[in-house]
């Protein structure tokens, strides 16, 4: 079953909701051009569906290996990256100072939404090396830029973020890896790193890491942090790669999913490097790789969904079993309504899930160029309220529909080789990497409600309820039966807001045991207001998009938004009654 | 991290939900006294706890092997099989007729949720034994009974289910599978079947196929299938073994999860076989042993979800990660809200799913014993709506708890080598085989709720209604308060079942896209009332247990119960528009 990207809905969120248009008239992307659009997916998809999805079973079933000389990428891969470089797929969004094309964000993530979908483990070095190019675009000094940006942005070289130790996961000011200084401006770092994605390959002749440590006279805690740059080969004045660096690779993790993904234990022996922002600074520099890396593992979400719902449609059209009243002989169990109830579910959701991460991804672009100071704060206050929703959201429903895509399959989706299986065991990592979902779940409790005394909570409510009203202004009955769910959900959205900001003050332990359900009901109603929002654009249009666009939202309103209001209970009283149970449970 | 079984919480359940008591009063179960309870429990967690759990992960890792000579068990099996035997385990509440222990059933599933609790990989083998067992029992002549049934009763012999082929999966009767008379009473089957649990390997001297195939002059589909029994080995006249018979393994599959449990390719070339039951009549025999295995499968739900429980509140408790507000340093993972959350959610499903498992084989006991022929006729009716919510319901949840479980252990859990990896892996199998979970609704909303005109469901929903007014009159707080969403459970089950009786009159696949939503709604509300059942056997009672039991219904009734209105809609109205993005999404 190939993939093959769905270019006719990722363009309509493109423009529908990531608003391409807004993004231009902000006159930040001088290179851009609304009809680059089409053409730029049209050979990304080339890219995904005619060379990375044919790699993608191969690198399931072989994986990458250690070797002596380092690690050694699955079969396909590295000539699948040099095509990568040379399509200058990397550099789409990245800065024009260092080589970037100056692109708006969401032309990348449609790009590389689809190179997950064709390969998420493949897809997973680039992500890695977003993030250590926004972090040091964001806080690398002049020289550090030049020395590494250029390679990095233009993908000749990769970049990969090593902050888990051992005993430092989601706890990552508990690390304990040092660096001393040099004398020379340099420091020698030693420790071990564990869970590096792609953090040795045998694809690109250098790979740059971004390296949290401690220095010597560092406060204790995620206080005394700080962030380091340390390239495999050094760098020559001329640009020229020079010695080895002493890190490397001593072990592979043997993981659930994405086998072509190696995820290094990696070792730091006095290796050389560079410090990157202000010492100790480097929990701030981390949220900026974090940041990034978060909206990309949800676009992974949206993505491994994607190509899950695809495998699924594709198998029930071809498989047979079971009958239909009036029909001869056996049907394709795509006629099932059990099927077509997991299929709609699944596209429904994959599509909620686009529409946030492409919106969060629009919001970063406005916050940074917006010529309007109000109109940039605002942008940047959604963008932070969507990044836990784009990250978590996102992926906990990649659980859910890549788990219909296997129950499709029926048998053969327990199969360990079928891709169903593949995209089930690959969307497993999403809700854990780059901060768990639970994390994402306090950060939006903890520091995206509270921000600006609730004002980034309150637009989005705003948002919703104006979505709503212009659908029941249509008069159009299905979009005014969506109004209403959207209204209600609102409503019940508003209520639990206003209980989770008490409570976090007032019984924090209570109003964190409902901050995963809280979270899973705004990104329930932001998917519902972002759906909605694609079909009224579309008012007025006739045609297969314009149906399917208002066929989705209205399914997604009566399967998903209806639930809303029963929703509250179980992040407010469910979270009193925890308390007694766990009292019973761990006592 | 062992398994340990939860005693006191199976002895509960038998007591409070499985009500043995009341099964011992039948008089059919003389050799039962309620002071073998605890002996049985203990003895069987020592087989669980001690031999098998800790072969449970090399299972995982090493597998079953095909070799020339046949399967070769993974490294253990065939000593902990010895030691199963041994232990009279396989016999418990089997007839004394070919020497079982006449001992009621929800006592042997109490022993075997250990069994799968600990290993499910091997409680595979005994499982599919059951369904031989019971297809034998039910439609064997007393020939094929003497010659099959002791033996295979005792466990010296294993019995396994030979019905899927390629093109015949769900669709049984589409088989090919040929069984021609060899004029002496036998007939020569000849065929492939695929995904045979257990088909074959090295542990018994002797294993029983139950095969169904098509008679020469058999009409077409399900109406001409026959069920045959063939053994690996023919059994002389004197119980002695004689020739070898002409089937064979020819291949295992590569799976997911339940790695020690052979999935074999099996061959029939001539193989000789003999009738069970009248000829063309073999989906009725099958049906038999679907229905033993579809209860046994939701307590592998069961199993697996306590499983992970344990693992995760263990590696909640061990692991450091982050601080509390008021203490110095990190704290183990489980002082976090949604951690805790996590674990709740899993211990109240897994109880809930424990419950409704051993209701069902409660009410298989009664159907089975009761002296009152109306009584017995209602726990059939009572065990035919029980069996698919314990499938598919209890296995739908095993979903959810392994998945928290592997959740809650971040970066490790994703690890394949993890138990609760392997956990999250072997649970995946369970919403599919012996009748997918979408079978088991069509079963549901199909066959079941339409039953003598609807009599079995009212039956259940006055026995909600009878629980919520017992909660009630406690006049305790947490008790009403459970009551209250116990009334609102009840009436949105009631209508939820009327629509859906009515749908499947006028609109069969608006009903049927339902039918899955319809049955998780119907598991919430059982499980919901199961669990204040047992909280209302504890009033007046003190000690953790009480204390447990309110807990755990309590949180369930707000995190699950409450959100039971809400799913009304998601049944009836989404079904509708589910009809409309169908035709965009496979038009």
């Amino acid at each position: 079953m190939p993939y093959n990207a769905p270019i006719s809905q990722i363009a309509h969120t493109l423009s529908r909701i990531a608003r391409l248009d807004e993004l231009a008239a902000t006159g930040a992307f001088p290179n851009f051009d609304a009809d680059l659009v089409a053409p730029i997916l049209d050979e990304a998809n080339k890219l995904a569906r005619d060379v990375l999805a044919p790699l993608n079973p191969i690198g399931h079933k072989t994986g990458a290996k250690l070797t002596d000389a380092g690690v050694v990428a699955a079969p396909g891969l590295s000539d699948a990256y040099r095509q990568f470089v040379e399509g200058a797929w990397m550099s789409l969004a990245f800065p024009e100072a260092f080589g970037g094309q100056g692109l708006p964000k969401p032309l990348a993530l449609a790009v590389f939404e689809m190179i997950h979908g064709a390969n998420m483990a493949f897809g997973l070095c680039p992500l890695l090396s977003f993030g250590a190019i926004e972090a040091l675009l964001a806080h690398g000094s002049p020289e550090l830029q030049q020395t590494y940006l250029p390679k990095l942005i233009s993908g000749e070289w990769t970049g990969a973020m090593n902050l888990t130790e051992p005993q430092a996961g989601s706890d990552v000011g508990a690390l304990t890896t040092k660096a001393v200084p040099n004398g020379d401006g340099s420091y020698a770092i030693t420790g071990q790193k564990i869970f590096i994605t792609w953090g040795d390959h045998d694809m690109t002749p250098n790979i740059i890491q971004l390296v949290l440590a401690r220095l010597p006279d560092a406060p204790p805690g995620s206080k005394g942090i700080s962030l380091f740059v340390a390239p495999k080969f050094f760098v020559n004045a001329d640009g020229s790669l020079g010695e080895r660096n002493t890190f490397k690779c001593i072990g592979l993790e043997h993981k659930m999913g994405i086998h072509a993904s190696p995820t290094c234990v990696m070792e730091y022996t006095n290796a050389k490097g560079w410090l990157v922002g202000e010492a100790n600074k480097g929990l701030a520099a981390m949220f900026t790789m974090m940041n990034s890396a978060r909206l990309n593992v949800g676009l992974e979400g949206v993505a491994v969904g994607e190509a899950a719902l695809q495998a699924g449609i594709a198998y029930a059209q071809e498989r047979k079993q079971g009958s239909v009243p009036g029909e001869k002989g056996s049907v394709a169990i795509i006629r099932h309504p059990d099927v077509q109830r997991m299929l709609a579910t699944m596209a429904a959701n994959v599509q909620a899930a686009r529409a946030i991460c492409y919106a969060c991804g629009a919001a970063a672009d406005l916050a940074e160029h917006h010529p309007d100071e109000a109109t940039r704060k605002a942008a940047k206050a959604r963008e932070d309220l969507l990044t836990p929703l784009a990250k978590a959201w996102s992926t906990d429903r990649a659980i859910d529909v890549t788990n219909s895509g296997v129950q499709i399959h029926g048998g053969m989706g327990f199969m360990g080789e079928t891709a169903a299986a593949q995209f089930y065991l690959d969307a497993r990592i999403t809700p854990i990497y780059e901060g768990t979902n639970g994390i994402q779940s306090i950060d939006l409790v903890g520091r995206k409600l509270s921000m600006d005394g609730g004002a980034a909570m309150r637009a989005l409510l705003d948002d919703v309820r104006t979505t709503a009203r212009d659908a029941r202004d249509t008069n159009q009955p299905q979009l005014v039966a969506i109004a209403d769910h959207l209204e209600t959900a609102a409503g019940a959205l508003e209520s639990a807001t206003v209980w989770m900001i008490a409570t976090m003050g007032s019984a924090r332990d209570v109003a964190l045991s409902g901050a995963t359900n809280y979270l899973r009901l705004a990104g329930d109603v932001v998917g519902g207001c972002l759906l909605t929002r694609a079909a009224l654009s579309e008012i007025g249009a006739a045609g297969q998009d314009a149906d399917k666009s208002v066929a989705l939202a209205a399914y997604f309103a009566e399967d998903t938004l209806a639930r809303a209001p029963a929703a509250v209970a179980s992040i407010t009283r469910a979270s009193q009654a925890l308390q007694d149970l766990g009292a019973q449970l761990w006592a």
